[in-house]
């Protein structure tokens, strides 16, 4: 094994930016657990570094490039608060634009979802609830942010996820019939709400909701509703699990 | 108005961190929004610290001690990713232990939150749904944590939160013949539950779910059913917040 070099740390802390995650076409996860899921998926495995031997001697590591570094190196690479002991670079998987049909369980549909946090633990949220299928409009947080990944728990693995130009998406749920539900401060109350089994589920960004682009295309406006007089929103992830729950509930 | 000294500087940092807040009773919140609507609730305005001279010329802050700040100077001092223009030191307000009756709607009860976002946005959906008393078990995170202040959305001020001895806490629910309903991976299916209106909603810690402590109280296991076959956990808040909507949809 090599000494980390002076210019694998820049490259290494140059995919913090999606800029060059996307020239590269590499991105960075932590942590042993999230390293092995994705692995296990269909992303390539480029470099690892771990402060821990014997997590580097694996035989599933063999032929890789891999680091010995110290918990002090790890620490400046780090993008977490709670610094793990392992970090890899992946080759990102090759991207499945993915367009619902009839036959299709839910799809979510992010339509600026700008917190990775947010992003993250929507995905994390679909993958408990079986919901296989995320587009998220061009304009949403970025999937390999490290934080986005973090929060999906390993679940960016098992859930495909797409970005796509949102009008695209639309006319094409128009043309095979498909109906989509947004949530909006004044729709349809959720609780009677009959899903159809092939429903595009719309959830808005944080601060803005759902944006005119893709208003006009909502087959139906629904609510979460709201038993308080001064609250003004609902958190975005919230408002998506408690979405999803609704419609598992009738499938 | 005075110049902020470096003593000034150095209190606000302090209550960066939650022995201080405590020693000192006091708490920061950051933004123009959130300070008004913490200034509608009952607690105290100590100091107000903004780079926005409108603001602080406000009728509103007429008495209070007020410095005048450059937007360099607010960097410094914000715990905030995205700097706003003021800060006020606020007198925790007093704490009031709620102690539910048969005559409450639903109370959640926090059984070691640990994420300061966690419990803010747990904090948030729980204003949304007019669910008005949270509880937290001594070891949660810490209300006046400024990422919780923060993730409550100025819902904060709205809710009324005690920490409590989880022991204390269920002893009363008992003799009162109160029922809790815990979140569990094993447990009845949380759609065909039907909840009593006095209904405690219990949420475990983000890792290790709710603690023997409290198990041994709860009236009854709920699990928010699963769909993948891979996925380990929902986060804590996204838990929450699907239990508090399946709550409210029966009243």
């Amino acid at each position: 094994m090599e000494a980390l070099s002076k210019n694998k740390v820049k490259f290494i802390n140059s995919l913090k930016i999606k800029k060059y995650r996307s020239k590269n076409n590499a991105f960075v996860a932590e942590g042993e657990k999230i390293i092995l899921d994705i692995i296990k998926s269909n992303a390539q495995l480029l470099t690892l570094l771990s402060s821990d031997i014997s997590f580097l001697e694996l035989a599933i590591f063999k032929g890789v490039e891999k680091f010995k570094i110290s918990a002090q190196e790890m620490r400046k690479i780090s993008s977490l608060k709670t610094v793990t002991s392992s970090l890899a670079i992946f080759q990102m998987p090759e991207k499945i634009e993915f367009r619902p049909t009839q036959n299709n369980s839910a799809t979510i549909f992010c339509d600026g979802i700008q917190n990775p946090g947010n992003l993250g633990t929507i995905i994390r949220t679909a993958d408990w609830f079986g919901i296989q299928n995320i587009v998220c409009s061009n304009k949403s947080a970025d999937l390999y942010n490290p934080k986005t990944i973090q929060s999906t728990m390993g679940a960016i693995t098992r859930v495909n996820i797409s970005y796509q130009d949102s009008s695209t998406f639309f006319e094409h749920l128009q043309q095979e019939n498909i109906s989509s539900f947004g949530a909006f401060l004044y729709g349809e109350t959720i609780y009677d709400i009959k899903f159809p089994k092939s429903a595009v589920l719309v959830i808005g960004n944080e601060g803005k909701g759902i944006s005119k682009e893709v208003e006009k295309y909502i087959t139906k406006k629904i609510t979460i509703p709201k038993f308080g007089n001064k609250a003004e929103s609902l958190n975005a992830a919230i408002a998506a699990g408690i979405i999803m729950s609704e419609y598992k509930r009738q499938f």
